[in-house]
Order: structure tokens, then C-alpha cells, then sequence
């Protein structure tokens, strides 16, 4: 089993694991306390050393928290990506308020203290924005992130999903480079390869970060022609390069992008973070990356 | 009854009033000379002293400097604005020549003559490109950019309804900012507001001058799906929020954006006029906002 | 018959023919090889100096090169673009292999030795990456030019079927600037005229070379509204402006954009690159301009 490296996000700083575990549905997950220490001790053995969570997901963060406190001196192997931004609403009947973004310095500050206490930790390594807010006020937001630094609660700063005016003007208030941008990339939403998002974090020299690297499943669980060609496209590539699996070409073709993104894993289950690690060694040709594009597409290069 | 204040363009000014009254329809206002005079006193004493005008609206700078003249003194408490750039032509069964645009040198500055002449005034307070010219050639806007300043004809420039690309060409050229970019911002047409119109302006601290934010009437006179969502929302906005009518609602959501809107008002009823004064003076919340904007989408953020 | 002038492409060189002969159908044409040597000089009468071919023409550059071999002197007295970066497969039953790109320095470097030995030069004045590559790491290409630049054997660099985000992230590597990009211009396709594309080479001081300024002979040989309200305006303008053929329109009109392009010519008969020659003398209007325009689209400017 080959070991996670750690690379470098941004030009000053922070160092990620290359694969980073996502803890969105921990809860679902249903693990006893020592269970998850347990898992994220065999993250660790891997190499897999970041964590990403968020304000939004729920009690993951309060669960993440319980079992980094069985052993505290996890705490410094570790670095700890959170988020703030959505104000979920409950639904109900007759409840009109909808889901909202809040990026007021007010809301950044309380959001990030309410994640360090359920995490239990003193310290984020990062604070993503979570959503671009349409009300976003960017001298609110660096001053925010001036006072989180300050304090010593935050790190480094990043956003997810923004598109490159949003990021050009968050970044336009700041002092030092934005870290990453977070966003979706996947052979069935290859949006980001081509609308300019990844081309201004290669100019720039930030790493993205990569979510939905499996497009939730939908390759594995849904059907469409779109899906069908994807399917035979991976297998075929699967068995040129040795691979144990499609998930690993999936993952390698991610990867791949000279952006130079890491990647998120959504999983609960060990054995498919191995099966994840090993795209990493993968080696996948030109061809066979754009081979996986065109059945994606349904049509040639131009 | 609040005063409108004056706010800052951009870094080098100028200062205009955060309401501006836009004399498109004067002449269909059917007003005595003395009617316009005093309809534009009632402004002043709102606090509204700033003016819009163009050369394509027909003859209403013409009648607009018809009143002025009933009162010379008037012309050093308000601020003009005009614009450039479209050559309309009348069409004719047997005219096959087209509308189209004009920014060459000796275009922009013949219409600003004409603009002077017609309002009867010396100065321009800001002249505005009207639309995007596919035919501009930034390095001439800015020579008669130049040539006007230097003449005293005109103190300051902008565009209206620029692209992102288009606004950063023109500024290449120029030394001064651009004091702004006029666009259209309402509830049925949000496209300014996602597609990096307002990010770049935010970004560059240059104020937009939303037009249309009543579109054209859309949400008072038209039925689909959309206004019909729209006006329940605001409806139960204005309840909230003790506003007395739904304009308020309307136009205090467009003043809400982070890129500190200027806002055009067209009628020419100055009960209308208070009607819109009273938005500056609403509290909106985040949460409202968005459930405007969720209302307008008919989806939730995701 | 008048003279085609050379002009500056960006502002460190090179000096082109502002017609350029592009050699994409040599083959098609069956020249023999003193045919083709005496084409070229019959070009050189009329002023148009600069050739335009790629690696992936097939053996035009091959055919190319064994005109120029008949006349050694030739070389000094032309310009010799190629371009590198599609790797064409044949497609057969059995094969899975798709067409890609490819931009890894390696891949730049031999596709442009193959490129000087098929045209048998020792020296491309310009070098163009034909197709923007996904997989593009523009520290690897811009090492490539570096290396082509100190050995002599390319001058300039440019792109071509680049977007902005594109074609800023590859200048950001460099210390020269890029001295072109090489988009489709004309009444059918004019997406780069209103995307931004153009927008950006102004704004650069960087002229775009047009291709397919006939749109592949469409407004000849097809049918469809836009494409009948297109040839009646053509042949009006025609009219109007004393062109002795709609060709010399639709040049004129590609070359009236103020980003000053260059254009490809891609006929292998002399008696139609007269009839493009032509073009450069032709005033038209820029209600002309824009009668044109609104033909293509089928509604009037806003």
C-alpha cells in the first residue's frame, strides 16, 4: 500500500494530504466514539492526514470532536478544514424562511467559534467559504478572516464552488493568497475543466479541492447513455492500466488535471479508501484521459 | 419623510444622490416647463439631485434644459448625467439602413455637444457609453474621453451595460476609473447579479446605477409562474418589514447588494418618487433577500 | 491591384502580411511542386508574405517544403507559422484510441522538429498551440518555447481556439507575449466577437488571425433564414460600397473589427485571393457593420 503525500495548497502554505477524508456523513456512518478514532487512525497510517468538515453537516463535527478527545495528541497530525456560510432552515408547513447564505463578519466569526468548541479543537488549520453569497460584503469577509488569524481560532483561508469574479474579488481585499477553491469535479460534471475555474487556480498556483470525485454514485447507480459510454469507457481503461478497480480511474483521471487538485473521499469504509489510494500510483496515458472526456461527451475533441 | 443622501461613484468621485430620477419619458409626462421645474425642485428637496439622461431619449433633454432655463441657479445644485452611442434610425418601408452604434471620436463628440446644447447647460456632470459598441476602438473613447475633460465639457465618464471583458478594455485606456457601469437589476432579470457584472464592480469599488429595477413593470402588469411567486413574496416581505407598498420592497432588495447600487427611478409622479425614498429607510434581512431570490428562481440556494 | 502591407502582431513582433495564405488543403489542390512554388510567388506579388500550416494538416507541410526546396531564397522572404498539439488516431473497427492533445514539452519540442524537417527550414517565425489542451500544464509549455526560442528554431509563440481564462493563464508563464490567437471570425459564428475573446486581444494590443472567414462556404452553399437574410445584405452592401463580390464584404466586415485581425485566405486559386486583396480597399460604414450583424442575428441591436 503506497503512502499519501502531503502537498503544498497555496504559495504560502497550508501542507494537505493529496487525498482528504470528507466527514459529511459521519453521522450516518454510525460508529461508536473509539470506532471513529479508530478510522481516522488508519487514515493516518495511510498518510491521509487532513480532514474536512463544515458548519452545515450537521453534528459531524460534534462526533469528529468526541473521538478526537479519546486522544488529544491526535490533534497536532491532523489538519482540520471546517466551513461557514449556509443558514439552513428547517422546513415546516407553515415556516416561510428559506436556506440562506450569511458571510456578514458577525456570522463567519460565530459560525467558526461554534466549530472549534463542537470539534473541540483551539485551532482550524483552514475556514472555507462554503457557497458563494450573492450578499457578500468582501471587506466584511477579510476583516472576519483578519480577526480569526489574529485570534488564532483559523489558519488559512479558502472558498468552494466560487466562480473565478467571485474569487478574483475575495481575493482582491486579502493579504495572502486563498488556499483553495473547493469544487465539483467528475467525469459527468466536467464544468470546471472548461468554464475557466481550473485554469485560474493553475494561474494563480492554488491547488482545488476536489468534492463529488464519484458524482455521488451516480456512475455506479444510475442509467443513461451518457452513463452506459462512461462505463465501458472506465472499465476499458480499468483493465490498460492494471487498475483494481473503476473507482481508481475515476479518481486518477481527477487527478490527472494539471491544476493539480487533491480529492475528497466520501467514505465510511476503509477498504475503499485503499481501493481510493491506489489510483495515486496510478499512470494513465493522454489518451486514455481523454478517451474518458469523449465518452463523457458523446463527441470527438474539436 | 428620510433625505437621500449622496454617495461616492467611485475612488475619485463624484458624489451622487443614491436615488437619481431618469428623464427617459419626459415628454410623455405632458408637463408645462414650470411642471418640470418644480417636479425637479420636489426632487431637490428629497435629496435627490442627480439627473439621467441620453441622447437617444428623444427630446427630453431638450425639454428638461427648457426648464432649466426658467431657473438658471438650478444648474449648480444638481448633477447631469447623459450618455453616447446609439445612432437610431428611422425606419421606413424603403430604409434598409439599421440601428447601430457609434463610438468614434468625432461621434462622441458631437453628441455631447448636441447634449449640452439641448440641455442648455456648459458641463456634463458624467457621460456614459450607452451600450457596448462592438465596433469600439478603446484607444479613440479615450482620446474623446480626454478631449472633453480637457475642454471642461465633461467631468467624469462610465459605460452602461458593459461585459466584464468590455469594462476592463475601456479602463486599459483610461487614467481616471470609470465611475460606474449602468445595468439592469431587478428581480425577473438577476443576471448582473450571478454572471460577475457586479463581482468586477464590487471588486474595482465602483458603484453600479441599476436601471429597470421595476422591470419596466413586469411584476405590477404581467402573470406567469415567476411574477406570481414574486409578488406573494414581496407582499409578505413588505408585511414583514412594515413596508407600505411593494416598490419599497423592490427597490430596497436591489439597494441591499454588496456592490452599493445606485438606483434610477422613471416616473413622473412625485408621489411615486416618496414611494421609492421610503426603501432606503427599510431593514431587510439576509434571509428575505434570498427568499426574494428563491421566489424569482423557484428553487432554493443550493 | 493593390499591395498587401505588413503589420506588428504584438508589441515585441512579429511583422505579418495582414492576409495570410493558409495551406491546410495544399493537398486537395494538386499542385505539382513547381505549381505550388510558382502560387507562392504569385502571393509574395501581391504582398501576402505569410503562410499559415500545421503538423496536423497531413503532408501539407511536406508539399510546402518541396516548393520551397525548388527556390531556396525563397525562405527569407516569407513567414512560416505551424502549430502543434493534436494527435489525430485513425479510427478503425478494432481501434479504441480517440483523438487528443497533447502539450507535455516533449510532444512540443517533436512536433515542431517534425514540422521544420517536413517544411525542410531551419526556423518557424511562430509556433501555435493549435487547440487548448485540458490537460495543459503551462509551465511545461512555456518551458518548451523557452527551449525552441534558445535554439533557434521557433521566434514567436501564439495559441490558437483559446478562451480569455485560457489564454491568460498561458501568458502568465511567459515574459513575452503571446503574438496571436487564431480564432474562427465570421457573420455566421460570431461568438468571439461578443464573448469576451476579442474583447481581451484589444485590451492586450494582441491582433487575432481569423479563421474560416467564409464560414467554410456556408453563405454559398447552404440554406437556412439566417443564411438567405445574410447573402440579401451581403449583396446590398456589395452594392453600396462598389465590391465586385460578396467576398470582399465579408472580409471587410471580419477585418473592420477594431482588434484589428489578420485573416487566413485558405484558396489554392490566385484569381480568388485577388478577389480577397480587394477587400482591404473597401470602406464600408459602421451602419454597414452593424446591417450586416443584425442579418446574421435576425433582430436589431438593443
Amino acid at each position: 500500500m503506497s503512502f499519501v503525500e502531503k502537498v503544498v495548497m497555496a504559495s504560502e502554505g497550508p501542507s494537505f494530504s493529496k487525498l482528504i477524508q470528507g466527514y459529511w456523513r459521519l453521522n450516518d456512518w454510525r460508529m461508536s466514539p473509539q470506532a471513529r478514532l479508530t478510522f481516522l487512525k488508519q487514515h493516518l497510517e495511510l498518510g491521509i492526514s487532513t480532514v474536512d468538515n463544515a458548519a452545515i453537516y450537521g453534528n459531524s463535527e460534534m462526533l469528529f470532536g468526541e473521538a478526537l478527545k479519546l486522544d488529544p495528541s491526535m490533534r497536532d497530525k491532523i489538519e482540520i478544514i471546517s466551513k461557514f456560510g449556509i443558514n439552513g432552515i428547517a422546513s415546516s408547513p407553515n415556516e416561510k424562511r428559506v436556506s440562506h447564505y450569511d458571510s456578514s463578519k458577525a456570522a463567519i466569526i460565530s459560525s467558526t467559534e461554534n466549530s472549534l468548541r463542537r470539534l473541540g479543537v483551539e485551532k482550524l488549520d483552514a475556514l472555507l467559504v462554503h457557497r458563494p453569497d450573492f450578499l457578500m460584503h468582501a471587506d466584511q469577509v477579510a476583516a472576519a478572516f483578519y480577526e480569526l488569524k489574529r485570534s488564532g481560532k483559523v489558519d488559512h483561508f479558502g472558498v468552494s464552488n466560487f466562480t473565478p469574479s467571485q474569487f478574483s474579488l475575495l481575493q482582491s481585499r486579502l493579504d495572502k493568497p486563498l488556499i483553495t477553491n473547493q469544487v465539483e469535479i467528475n467525469q459527468i460534471n466536467t464544468h470546471n475543466i472548461e468554464n475557466g475555474v481550473l485554469d485560474q487556480l493553475q494561474e494563480y498556483r492554488v491547488r482545488p479541492m476536489a468534492w463529488s470525485c464519484l458524482a455521488g454514485g451516480a456512475i455506479f447507480n444510475e442509467q443513461s447513455p451518457q452513463i452506459s459510454r462512461l462505463c465501458s469507457c472506465l472499465k476499458e481503461v480499468a483493465k490498460e492500466t492494471g487498475a483494481t478497480s473503476i473507482t481508481q480511474v475515476i479518481f486518477a483521471w481527477v487527478l490527472k488535471h494539471p491544476s493539480k487538485p487533491v480529492a475528497l473521499i466520501g467514505s465510511g469504509k476503509i477498504t475503499r479508501v485503499h481501493n481510493v489510494v491506489a489510483a495515486l500510483t496510478l499512470k494513465m496515458t493522454t489518451e486514455q484521459w481523454y478517451r474518458i472526456w469523449v465518452a463523457s461527451k458523446g463527441f470527438p475533441v474539436p
